[in-house]
C-alpha cells in the first residue's frame, strides 16, 4: 500500500483532548474518529489492527471447541424482565421504543438472549456441554465516556457462554476459557494476569479478571510479583491439566481492589514480592450456575428422566479495548515510537525510500522489494511521498510497523538498511530480511 | 466437525410460520433463530455461510482499491438534520434518546456519517479519489417485517462511498463498483443483473439495482432476456474498459417497475426476448453528486486554489440478505435438497458413515478420510449419529454441503461412494475426490 493512496490522516501534533497515550496515538495517526460522545468510527489503520485481534480471539475460542454464533444488537426487554435485570441495570442500558411502542434495548451483554436460544433449542443432557460465543457490538451508556475507545459507549466484544449439567463439568468449561484467555493474550504479546474479582451485575461466585499492567489503568491491583513468571505452557485440554493450571495461578495472591484485604495480602505475600499498581481489564470470566437458567426456565432432561436447570458461565474479552490496551503497553510516548506486535500490526514492514523530484530510483527499488515481500505474505506500507527523511521516519514510527526498510539514494549492492523498531539498523540482503520476517510471523 | 457436537438444531418439519423457502430452510436447519419481530440470531450454520459471503464481498471491494473502515451503529441526529433527512426518513428510522436526552438513531444507512468523516479529514483534491466501505449492522424499523432475514429489521450490509472532484471521475468510481458487483455475485454463483432503478431516499439521478431472478422476489422486473448472456470477462480497471462494460449492459432494456414504461419496453425489445418476472434485490448503487456534500459543506481545494463540493456515490450489498437470496436461487424445495455454492458452503463435504451399535468401523474410516481432507483445507461435517441412513441423508441434504461421501458397511477396496448433490454417485478413490474438490474450490 502506498501511503499517498491510503486513508491514514495523520495529525502534526497530539490532540489536546486526549488524556492517555492510547487515545492520543489513535487520534494522531488516524486510527479512529469520534462521531459522538463515546462513539467512534474506525479508520483503515485502526480497523486493520482490530480485525487481527478479533481473528486471534476467534481462533483461540475455536481451539477449545466453542462455536461461533451472532446475536443481534437490539434485544427485547421481555427476556430481561424474566431474569430480573431490566430494572437493575439502570441508566447504562440504552433503552429504546420501536415504532410499535415495544420496549427494546441495545444489548450491553447477552446472558438473557443466549439463555433464550439455549432453552428453545437444547432439550437433553446429551447435547452438553455447549460452548457458544459471538463477537458483536455492545452499548453501555456511560455517563462520562472518556479515554477514547478505552471507556466508550459503543464497543466491540467477544462474549462466550457455557452450558453444563453439573458444577464439576461447568468448572471444566470455566477452566477451558481460563486457558484460552492466557493463550489469546500471549499471542497479542501481552502479559495478562488472572485476578480474583467481584462478579458485579453479571452475578455468581467465581470470577477472574484478566489484567495487564498500565499506569493509566482504572483497576487497582494487588499481587504477588512471582505470578508474572507463570505461563500456560504444557497445559492440555483435559480436566486435570486445566485444574492444575488454575491452581498454579491461584497459589499467588492476586486480586483487584474490590477483593483486596490488607491483612491477607501481607500475611500471604512477603514484602519483597508485593506489587500494588494499576492495570487495564482486558477480559473477565464468570461462573454463576443457575442464576439465569432458573428464572428463565432453561432446563435439560437428565439421564434418569429428571430435569435440571443448566449451569452457566460467561466469558468476555474487550476486542476494541484491546487495541488501546496494546498501545498503553507498547507505545513509547516520549520518543513517539509505536511498535505493534507482529501478530496484529497493521503492516509488517514500513518501506521508506528517499525520493527527490525527478529521481524515482529509490521508489522503483521499493516497489521491487515490495513485490518480493508480498509473495511471502508480508504486508507493507511504502512511504511514496516526497517529504524529507526525518518526517517520513517520524510518521512511520507512529504507524508502528514493527520493521522498517530504509532505501537511501546510494545503492549498497544487495544490502538494505533493515531495522526492527527500537533496535539497531542492520545491513542485510532481502532474502535474509524475508527469512527474519517469516520466522517472526510464524511464531504467532 | 461431528454432527453430534455441532450446534445445528434441525426441525423434523417445515415451520408453519415461514412463507418462503429461504425462511423455511433457515429455520428448519437451524441457521437462524428469531429473537424479536424482524430480529434474528445467527446460529453456527447460518453464521458460517454469512461470514463466507462477507469475505467474498470484502475481497472484491479491496480489488477495486476501496479501503475498509467501520462506522458505528448509533449515530447522532445532528448530521441527519444537516442533510435534511432527519425528518424525511420517517418511521423506518429507529430513533433513540440517550441518558443525557440527546437525539440519537440506529443508522439505516451511512451517507451522512461518512460525509462527516470525509469533511473533517480530507482537504485537498490530491487525496482523491477515495473509496471507503464498511460492513456493519443496520436497522430499519419495517412496519411488517417478514420472510425471515429477507425483510427484517436488523440486517448486515456492505455500504461503500466514493469521493471525486469531477462528474467524469465520479462515474469512473461508479463503474468500478459496477464491475466489482458483477464479480462478487458471480463468485456467489448468482446471476445478478444490473437494472436501471429509482434512487428513492438516497437521491441522485443514476442508479442500478442488481437483481437475481426468483419467484418469491418483491421486485417486479422487465428485461431483455439476452442480458443474461453477458458477463464482465476481460474488463480491466481503466476508464474506457469500465465504460464499455456498462454500455454493453445498458444496450439491453432492463428495469424495475418504478422505471418501467410499456411503450419503451415494447419498442426496444422484440416479443420473443421480453421477460417480465420477479426478482430479489441484492445490491444497489447510486450516483448523487453533491446531494450530501453541499448541505454538509464537504469541499476540497482544487488545483487552481478554488474549492468545490466533492461528488459522491454510494454502493450497497445486503450481506445477510444474500444468504436468503442464495437459498431462493438454489434450494430444491420439493425434494428438500439444498446445494450451497462451494464458495460459501458451510462445509465442503458431508461424510455419512453407516454406524451400528458396536460396529464403529465406518466411523473410523470416516475419521481417517476426514484427516486427509483437512490436510487439504477441505471442510467436512461427519454424521456420527446412529440414525438410519435415509434420515442421515435427509439431514445432510438440508445442510447442503455440495458434496457427500457415503461410507457403507462393506468396504469396496479403495473406492468410496462420492456424490455431488443432484448428480449420480461415483465410485472413486480418495485422491481423486481430493483432486475434484480442490479444483472446485480453486475456481472461486
Amino acid at each position: 500500500m502506498y501511503f499517498s493512496k491510503s486513508f491514514i490522516p495523520i495529525l502534526k501534533n497530539n490532540p489536546s483532548e486526549a488524556k492517555i497515550k492510547s487515545h492520543q496515538l489513535m487520534l494522531r495517526v488516524g486510527m479512529i474518529k469520534q462521531s459522538s460522545a463515546g462513539i467512534y468510527s474506525w479508520l483503515p489503520l485502526g480497523f486493520k489492527v482490530m480485525k487481527k485481534i478479533e481473528q486471534i480471539v476467534r481462533e483461540e475460542q475455536n481451539k477449545i471447541g466453542a462455536q461461533e454464533i451472532l446475536m443481534p444488537t437490539i434485544q427485547s426487554s421481555e427476556i430481561w424482565k424474566e431474569s430480573g435485570r431490566y430494572e437493575d441495570y439502570g441508566e447504562e442500558m440504552l433503552r429504546i421504543k420501536d415504532r410499535q411502542d415495544r420496549e427494546m434495548l441495545y444489548g450491553p451483554t447477552n446472558e438473557e438472549l443466549v439463555t433464550d436460544i439455549f432453552r428453545s433449542l437444547i432439550k437433553s443432557y446429551k447435547s452438553l456441554p455447549q460452548l457458544l460465543y459471538h463477537i458483536q457490538w455492545k452499548f453501555r451508556d456511560e455517563i462520562r465516556p472518556r479515554f477514547g475507545i478505552m471507556r466508550c459507549r459503543e464497543f466491540y466484544m467477544k462474549d462466550a457462554y457455557s452450558f453444563d449439567i453439573t458444577d464439576d463439568e461447568a468448572l471444566f468449561s470455566y477452566n477451558k476459557f481460563f486457558l484460552s484467555y492466557l493463550k489469546t493474550f500471549k499471542r497479542l504479546d501481552l502479559t495478562a494476569i488472572p485476578m480474583a474479582a467481584d462478579t458485579g451485575p453479571i452475578g455468581g461466585n467465581l470470577s477472574h479478571e484478566f489484567i495487564i499492567l498500565a499506569e493509566t489503568g482504572e483497576s487497582k491491583i494487588f499481587t504477588d510479583k512471582r505470578i508474572f513468571e507463570l505461563d500456560s505452557y504444557g497445559t492440555d485440554l483435559n480436566k486435570k491439566s486445566l485444574e492444575n493450571l488454575r491452581m498454579k495461578y491461584e497459589e499467588f495472591y492476586s486480586v483487584t481492589d474490590e477483593k483486596f484485604n490488607k491483612e491477607e495480602f501481607e500475611s500471604k505475600v512477603s514484602e519483597e514480592n508485593r506489587l500494588k499498581t494499576k492495570g487495564i481489564e482486558v477480559g473477565h470470566i464468570f461462573y454463576f450456575g443457575d442464576k439465569y437458567s432458573k428464572p428463565m426456565n432453561a432446563s435439560v432432561d437428565l439421564p434418569g428422566g429428571k430435569k435440571d436447570f443448566v449451569k452457566m458461565g460467561s466469558y468476555g474479552i474487550g476486542v476494541s479495548r484491546l487495541v488501546g490496551a496494546i498501545i498503553e503497553a507498547k507505545y513509547d510516548e516520549k520518543n513517539e515510537v509505536m511498535k505493534w506486535p507482529i501478530s496484529v500490526a497493521p503492516y509488517d514492514v514500513s518501506i521508506i525510500p528517499m525520493i527527490n523530484k525527478n529521481d524515482t530510483a529509490a521508489l522503483e527499488k521499493a516497489n521491487k522489494i515490495n513485490l518480493e515481500l508480498l509473495k511471502n505474505n508480508i504486508e507493507t506500507i511504502i512511504d511514496d511521498t516526497e517529504e524529507n527523511f526525518s518526517s517520513k521516519l517520524k510518521k512511520m514510527n507512529l504507524i508502528g510497523s514493527p520493521y522498517q526498510i530504509i532505501i537511501g539514494k546510494q545503492s549498497d549492492g544487495d544490502l538494505l538498511e533493515f531495522k526492527e523498531i527500537g533496535k539497531e539498523t542492520k545491513k542485510i540482503n532481502l532474502a535474509e530480511i524475508i527469512r527474519i520476517l517469516k520466522e517472526q510471523k510464524a511464531k504467532n
